[in-house]
C-alpha cells in the first residue's frame, strides 16, 4: 500500500509531502512523495493529512472499559474496593470479552496500535482472543493476586503462576507474533514474595516474555510494602527480581533518589500515566528526572475508570503540561520528547524492536489523521499540533503489522456498533452488590 | 423549536428523556419529553443525545487564534515578546478580522456560546463585528497598554481610554444585547495608575460595562507590581478600583490570604485557565480555596498560543484533574462543581443574568452533543461524561439567544471552510521580524 501525506516519521523527521510504502507487515520505503510515489503507482493508495507511527499505550487496563465513569470523584480505596475490584470479580467470561473488545476498539479508533495491557485475574483468554481478532499489537497479562485481595479475586500462589504459564504457552507469540505475554502481578501489596519471585522465573523461562506491574503509584502502597518488607518499594521489587530491561513498571510516582538509581541501572521501563495520576490524586511523577537519568519513559492511559478514555493524544498533552507546571518551566518536556514517549519509548517498553518510528524495514504500524479542522488551523508546527491540539477523534486510518484496521474512519476488523451496544447492555444489568460486600472485607 | 434528548439542565438536574422548547430568544418550557413534546408537536424539532447549557469561556483571546502552535515549549518572556506581542502588533485590520472569526468559529463549533474576550490594542471593531455576525454571545474589550509595552502597541493613556469609550458607545448592547463591553487593561504591569483608574470610571459611567484584566498569573508580574506600587497585585487593583462584582480577573494563580479576602469581600470574579497555567508554567491556582470562600470562579481557555485550542470541555477535565492532584484528593472539584464553573459561574462572570442553565424563561443558549462514541460507552453518568470524556468535537448543535448557529455539525452563520483557508493563508505570509525587533526593546 502507498500512503501519502505529511509524514512524521519520528520526533525529528517531518516530510511535508511524504510517502510511505508498506509491503506485507513491513515498511518498504519512506521518502518524498515526488520520488517514492511514481515507483509504486500500481499500489493501492491512501492519502491522509498526517501520517505517523501508531501510538503505544505503555500501561492500559482494557478490561476495565465497562467501568468508564463508574466511580469518578471518589476516594481511592472506595474507588478500588467498592467499584473496580467488584467489577473485575463480577464479569463473566462473555462480559470480559466485550470489555476487552471495547477497550481495543477505542484504541484502534483513536490511534493506539500497541498496548501493554493489565487484564484481570480471570477470563484472560477472552482478552487475548479479542486482541488477536481485532488486530491490535499487545503485550497482555493475566493479573496475579495472592494476598490482601477480595475472596472473589484471591488466588493460590501456584495456581496463579500455573495459569500464567498456561497462557504464555497458549498466546505468547500468537497472531503472527503481534500478541505477546507479560507476567503481571497486580502490585507488591497484593502479591506474596513467592508470587513475585515466581513471576521473574516465568519471564526468564520463556524468551521474550515480559513483566508488567504497578509500582509506587500511591503513598499508602509504599507504606504497606515498607511495613511488610522493611524496604522502599522499588528496592523490594529489585530484591525479588522485578527490575530489568524486560520489566515495565507503571506509575513510579513516589520514588526516592536511591530507587531512581536502581531504575536507571537496571534498564527498567517506566510508564507514566499523567491523567490517571491526576484523577486518582496519586501525585506527579518526576518524569523529567527519569528522562535526565536515561530511564526509558513510556506513556499510558491506565484504565477508563481513572482517565476516562483510552485516547493517547490526551496523555501526550497532559504529560507535557503537567511537567511544565510542576517544574514551573514552560520548556520542560517539549513536544518532541513527548512524541518519543508515546511512540518509540513505548515500543521499547513493550519489547518490540523496529517499532515506534516510520523507517524502512520497520514494522508497519501507522496511523493517519485529518487536520481539516478549525482546531488544527493554522498549522504552524505539525508536531506541536499532534501533542497539544490533536485528539484521537482525528484518527481516520489505523494499520498494524501492515494490516488496515481502520480505513476512512471505519474499523474493519470488528463491528463497532455491536460492541458498543453489547457493552451498554451489560452495564445496564451490572450488579456489583455481592462482589462489593465481599471485597469490602479486605478494604484497609 | 422543540429540542429532545437527555437534558442536563444544570449540575443537579438531568432529565433522561427530556425536552426543551425555545421561543424567540428564550426558553419557553423544560420537562419530560412525554409531557412537553405533545404540546409542541407543530414546532421544528431537533433531537440530540445530550442537551446542555452553552459553555462560557470566562477568559479568551480570540484574536490570538492565528498564533496557535506558534511558540510552544518556549520561555514565557520569549513567548510574549518574540511571538505574541509582535503578532498582535503586526496584524492588519483584515487579518484581525480573520483571527477573530477563527476564534469565534472554533468556539461555536465546540460548544462555547459566551466568551469574555480580551482583544488586542488595535482593530477591535473587526472583532466586535465578527462576533456579532457569527452570533456568539460575548463581553469583548479592546486591550489598553500605556506603559512598558512595545512601541507598536504602546498607547497614550487618554487615547486608550477615549478609544475604549468610542467602542462602548458603538458596541455595548449591540446585536440584540448579545455583545457587551468590558474595559480591558492588559495587566497592571503594562498600565499606568491613570489608565487603571480610568478603566473604573468608564465602567461606572456606562450601565452594564464590565472590567476584564489579567491578574497575578505570574510571579514576575507580582514582583514588578510590588516594585512599582509597594503593594501585592490584588491590593493594588483594589486600590485603583479594579475589584468588584463587575470585574473579571483572569488567572489569580499567585494570591496570598489577604488578597483572597479582598476577592471574596468585593465579589470579584476569577477565571481559572488551567491549561494555560500549566503550559506557560505559571503555577496552580488555588481554585478549591476560592470556591470555599464563595468566590465565583469561571473557566477559560485563554488563547490558542497557550492552550492550544478553545475547546471548553478540555478545560473542564483539566480543571478537575489539576485540583485533584494538587490537593492529593480525588474527591476535589467533582464533575458537578466543574460543570457549574463552565456554565452558570461563567455566565455570572460575564454579567448576563438568566444564563448558564436550561430553565424556563432563561436565555436560550443551548448545545447538543452526540454520545454515539466508543469513548462515551458505557454512559454510567452523563455529567461525568461531559466533564471527563467529552470533547468539543462531539458538539453538533449550537444555539445562542434562540438562534441556531450550528446544526447537525454545520455552522450556519459563517463559511467555516473560507475562514480556515484565509487563516492558513495569512499564517504562511506572516512576518514578525520587524515587530519582533521593536518588541524586544521592551523585553525585561
Amino acid at each position: 500500500m502507498l500512503l501519502t501525506g505529511t509524514v512524521v516519521a519520528d520526533a525529528n523527521t517531518v516530510l511535508h509531502d511524504g510517502a510511505v510504502v508498506v509491503s506485507g507487515s513491513r515498511i518498504e520505503a519512506v521518502g518524498e512523495e515526488s520520488e517514492v510515489a511514481p515507483q509504486y503507482a500500481d499500489h493501492e493508495h491512501r492519502s491522509y493529512d498526517v501520517l505517523l507511527p501508531g501510538l503505544v499505550g505503555g500501561h492500559i487496563h482494557s478490561v476495565q472499559s465497562l467501568g468508564r465513569g463508574i466511580a469518578d470523584d471518589t476516594e481511592l480505596l472506595d474507588w478500588l474496593f467498592d467499584y473496580i475490584l467488584p467489577m473485575e470479580a463480577t464479569l463473566s467470561a462473555k462480559e470480559m470479552e466485550i470489555a476487552a473488545k471495547l477497550g481495543y476498539l477505542e484504541m484502534i479508533e483513536s490511534g493506539t496500535t500497541t498496548c501493554v495491557d493489565h487484564l484481570s485475574v480471570a477470563h484472560a483468554d477472552e482478552a487475548f482472543e479479542a486482541a488477536g481478532e481485532i488486530g491490535i499489537r499487545g503485550v497482555l497479562g493475566k493479573v496475579m493476586m495472592d494476598q490482601r485481595s477480595p475472596d472473589d479475586l484471591l488466588e493460590d500462589t501456584q495456581e496463579a503462576l500455573d495459569e500464567s504459564e498456561r497462557l504464555i504457552r497458549e498466546y505468547h507469540g500468537s497472531f503472527d507474533d503481534r500478541i505477546r505475554y507479560a507476567v503481571t502481578p497486580r502490585f507488591a501489596v497484593s502479591c506474596t514474595e513467592e508470587c513475585l519471585r515466581g513471576a521473574r522465573e516465568l519471564a526468564d523461562a520463556y524468551d521474550g516474555v515480559r513483566i508488567h506491574t504497578h509500582a509506587s503509584e500511591n503513598r499508602n502502597e509504599i507504606e504497606t510494602v515498607k511495613d511488610d518488607t522493611g524496604m522502599r518499594n522499588i528496592h523490594w521489587l529489585d530484591e525479588v527480581g522485578l527490575t530489568g530491561e524486560d520489566v515495565v513498571l507503571a506509575h513510579c510516582v513516589w520514588t526516592d533518589e536511591s530507587e531512581r538509581e536502581v531504575l536507571a541501572k537496571t534498564g527498567t521501563h517506566v510508564t507514566h500515566c499523567p491523567s490517571s495520576n491526576m484523577k486518582l490524586a496519586s501525585g506527579i511523577a518526576p518524569v523529567w528526572d527519569y528522562l535526565d537519568r536515561g530511564i526509558n519513559v513510556a506513556l499510558g492511559n491506565d484504565g477508563p475508570p481513572c482517565n476516562n478514555t483510552l485516547d493517547a493524544f490526551t496523555e501526550m498533552r497532559q504529560a507535557s503540561l503537567l511537567q511544565k507546571v510542576d517544574r514551573l518551566d514552560p520548556t520542560a518536556t517539549p513536544a518532541s520528547e513527548i512524541f518519543e514517549m508515546a511512540t518509540i519509548n513505548g515500543a521499547k517498553a513493550a519489547g518490540f524492536d523496529e517499532l515506534g518510528a516510520i523507517r524502512e524495514g520497520w514494522r508497519a504500524d501507522i496511523i493517519g489523521l485529518s487536520t481539516d479542522l478549525t482546531r488544527a488551523t493554522p498549522l504552524h508546527d505539525v508536531l506541536s499540533h499532534l501533542v497539544f491540539a490533536a485528539h484521537g477523534d482525528d484518527v481516520r486510518f489505523t494499520m498494524v503489522d501492515g494490516t488496515v484496521l481502520q480505513d476512512e474512519g471505519n474499523v474493519t476488523t470488528i463491528d463497532a456498533e455491536t460492541v458498543r451496544r453489547e457493552a451498554s447492555e451489560i452495564c445496564l444489568d451490572m450488579d456489583l452488590e455481592e462482589a462489593r460486600r465481599s471485597a469490602q472485607k479486605q478494604k484497609p
